[in-house]
């Protein structure tokens, strides 16, 4: 029994259609040049972070996004034959381990788990029944916080005029060089250019302003799910790609109290999300001016730490003020009469946090998916030799997989015949399934299970012995679900720990973010010196956290008093 | 208390961000011409029957469709000034009746209920939160049937290289004229042209091919919530847009018989939901060959009868043979190890569904949902004059709402200040609630509620006496939700029924139409002789029903024998 039970030491052989990778990638359109990312760079005024690191890389490190991106395709194997012999696993038949490649280890993660694949049009991703799964668990937790918060889901139109991303001077500044644009519809070409909506505050205001009226028809709180699309240079599954899918909340209100009080409940809802489902431990805070979104009055976002420590942008928030209600003439008419614009927010997640959740859990072995997010929750893997055996096997699988579904648990049972158990266990834990559950023969005659933990490598996360009657199993299956739940949680935090450095000068960030940690300082410098900053290590601010140490502070640069300390880092 | 029930006689005021008319129509975008809807019309083989009504109206009417969409446009009342006052309702304030102009009455539903509001690009929609609310519960309805049936979600990107389009001959013919094309992606002319997805057919199969390679990779069944774009001419909120949002299922087979069984069963899953969700009694059947989807090898349909008579095609299911595996090499490797093509499906319900819910069960005073569709089933409207009675009354609604709503029934208690009971009656029967409970201070003191249902007018719908012991009155409530949903497919079926003549040559299928009525006959004439009943009388087949009559027939055009009758109407 024990010995079956060992992982198979075959080479790791994935099913036909379970594991391709990254191999296709068209030159069927517009390539990137450095030209254009370098237009990308011109404004100080950036609508995201993240897309300062892409602009650092070619600005500062004279790298074109095209050979970068060049670079990561050619981690990926070489494209297979096409004579259509079936999926071939690559030479080792396993991803690259974590530790020796990360971003070779993420690609394959991806497509052996069969997260995602390439789309045909550079830069398009296809999300795969597998990770889609994770973002439905994603949407299925916030759109119960967005209802209890208040807020109605809607659909606005994906075509916007050009002309309404040019109302809003930051904002067109911000998005004008990644925009795709339908220039033809029914075989004519058109006469005002349509914006494939990158965001949607332009068209949000527009229709804003023929529902609101007066003061009684504020607060004005609405939400959609969509398709988004930004014409990215250097593109990288779930983390940045040409089109991604996101929810973003719109909302109107009476006063700049109001907004505020929005953007930061949004951000918590974000946090908590973050936290208590995806067991990633982000840092809240608001963004430097420079990283605030391209048009908001202010940002906040929810960064969290890779495995690699970059930092990730997981969420943001934004208190727009009366940026685009300006820019668009969205009124009221308040209690006194008085015609007044209205203060708004915008808010969003996308299907990157599902990058965020591969980079901060998954190990050598593959993904690891926290239990509240994961599409199967429990994988069971029958084990037998004879025919008897497997008949008295699945009968107790049988019972034990309706037990655990009756109980609410996501479970899968592996019985395919063309694959060793050995081969399973690697298989599913390469897929993160968070919880295992074993049945051989001598579990059935002894009606016991084992189990063994994503979290636990080999024997360490194992217990054998544990009753099969429904009530025990379920009670402990529960149990080390919620307990891998807390130990991702608690494993990820005590690495983001041990990576944030606190710094008092800028030669001691500089030597943090060397050494690939964020720093975090006292800051009250200005906008050149962050830039400044960026320029020479790569790194920028992330956030003024919104947990903040007491007593009185030297900004690190100026050596001026500073009011906050920020976090640096380098970033996706 | 009898009298503070009747419907106020004062003028139906529409709260001030409640009703707001079609009255924005851009002209940003290119607009329409003849010539291009008559190039729509050149194929014999339309990849759908809903366009050939359009192309019938442009081509033997001899009117453009600009002019018919500003007919259309000239029906909404004209622009409000801008000086921003609030919402104006129209005239008389109300919605104009179903029986006096139904195209009217179906733009006034619409804009009145806040259901969708035209969007800034000619022919798009912004889909609001009560409309918005039925399509999230069409997609709880399916998203389960789906998954029963083995189906898994996922995301294709909507951006598809030009060439997939040209590889399918007919797919090609009947897309290419309604194509939105994005030329220009981060500010660079693209080398190839992207097609905005009009459906996803072509991406499907080029990523099949790199997914399917034996037997044990069939069926691959798969499905997408997501938007879609067509270069319509001729728009109407719901019915026909420039973009929408569907669900399309794609599953590829081995073997032909498979294939069939799931198309077969697809309709099935759409026919089930439109009778015991939506209340609307479809007849599901074959399309003919002028109609088949383009690229399909036969096409299921569901037709459903509007309140004008006319047919709505409301979903379809297609099973495309090898077509599109053909085109683009999807094969896989049998069980003899011998290559073959996949055999596939594709089936859609799109938000076009909502249009037909409207159109089916609305009257003279607005939307009628049925109580499994409608966002809001029970509006609870408290009744009082003095604020001692309000305390009362409000303490009463409150238990109301809590037992209704701990039922699972979607309550809304509608106890804004500035509105007449009579007032807001008017309002939520125009918004199509199912059931109405009234609680006055008399009722207070006798423990009892006054229930209304929606599809019965005045007091024939009206209960009194009703206790508001909660196991009582959510037993009641139960009870009239299920008689309203039962009433509503009933009413409709009866409709349906007495405008379908059996017609046994030309001369009587002509009188049925002309009278506005489906006529059922049997057929076996060529393609000519069907585009000519569509010149002649603006009917086409809209299906050849699954529910055939037994016996001989003889085939009304040509007098030859016929296999199956048809059903001819003129369509949305």
């Amino acid at each position: 029994m024990g010995a079956i039970r060992l992982p198979s030491l075959a080479v790791l052989r994935s099913p036909s259609a379970a594991a391709r990778p990254w191999t296709y990638f068209s030159s069927s359109s517009s390539s990137s040049s450095a030209a254009t990312v370098h237009s990308l760079c011109s404004s100080l005024r950036r609508r995201s972070a993240r897309r300062a690191s892409a602009c650092l890389s070619s600005s500062s490190g004279g790298v074109s996004t095209q050979s970068l991106a060049k670079d990561e395709q050619q981690r990926v194997p070489p494209p297979q034959p096409s004579e259509g012999k079936g999926a071939q696993p690559n030479q080792d038949g396993a991803v690259t381990p974590r530790s020796l490649d990360f971003n070779a280890w993420y690609l394959d993660v991806i497509a052996y788990a069969e997260l995602a694949d390439y789309g045909p049009v550079r830069g398009t991703m296809v999300i795969r029944p597998y990770g889609y799964a994770i973002w439905e668990n994603i949407q299925d937790y916030l759109n119960v916080k967005f209802k209890e918060t208040g807020h109605s889901n809607m659909y606005f139109p994906q075509f916007i005029p050009y002309s309404f991303i040019e109302k809003e001077a930051s904002h067109v500044e911000g998005f004008s060089p990644e925009l795709a644009l339908v220039t033809i519809g029914g075989g004519k070409e058109l006469e005002e250019k349509l914006v494939v909506r990158p965001t949607s505050e332009t068209i949000v205001n527009h229709m804003f302003t023929q529902w609101i009226h007066s003061y009684r028809d504020l607060p004005l709180m609405i939400n959609q799910w969509a398709n988004v699309t930004r014409w990215e240079m250097r593109t990288k599954p779930f983390i940045r790609t040409l089109e991604f899918l996101w929810q973003e909340g719109h909302t109107a209100h009476g006063t700049p109290e109001e907004a505020e009080k929005e953007a930061l409940q949004m951000i918590d809802v974000y946090t908590k999300f973050a936290y208590e489902v995806a067991a990633i431990p982000v840092i809240p805070g608001r963004k430097s001016t420079i990283e605030t979104f391209a048009g908001a009055s202010r940002t906040y976002t929810i960064e969290a730490m890779m495995g690699d420590q970059k930092a990730l942008q997981a969420g943001t928030s934004h208190n727009l003020g009366q940026n685009f209600s300006r820019a668009f003439g969205t009124q009221f008419t308040d209690e006194n009469g008085q015609r007044q614009h209205v203060w708004q927010t915008s808010w969003a997640i996308s299907t990157r946090f599902i990058g965020g959740i591969i980079m901060t859990h998954g190990d050598d072995a593959g993904l690891m998916l926290p239990p509240k997010i994961a599409p199967v929750q429990v994988v069971i893997v029958p084990i037998w030799k004879t025919a008897d055996e497997k008949v008295g096997v699945l009968e107790s699988v049988s019972s034990i997989e309706k037990a655990l579904k009756t109980a609410g648990i996501k479970v899968k049972v592996d019985d395919s015949e063309q694959r060793t158990p050995g081969w399973k266990y690697n298989f599913w834990e390469m897929k993160g399934v968070p919880l295992r559950i074993e049945v051989g023969p001598r579990d059935v005659s002894k009606r016991t299970v084992v189990t063994s933990r994503r979290d636990a490598p080999g024997k360490q996360g194992k217990e054998f012995g544990i009753s099969m009657e429904p009530s025990v199993l379920v009670s402990h299956v529960n149990q080390r679900l919620d307990d891998i739940q807390a130990s991702l949680l608690q494993r990820a935090t005590t690495f983001r720990d041990s990576n944030i450095v606190d710094v008092t000068s800028y030669e001691e960030l500089k030597a943090a973010i060397a050494e690939g940690k964020w720093a975090r300082g006292p800051w009250s410098a200005s906008d050149e010196e962050e830039l400044r900053v960026k320029e020479e290590t790569g790194a920028t601010i992330r956030c003024f956290p919104f947990d903040q140490p007491e007593g009185e502070k030297t900004c690190l640069m100026s050596g001026q008093p500073a009011a906050e300390v920020a976090i640096f880092a380098r970033s996706y």
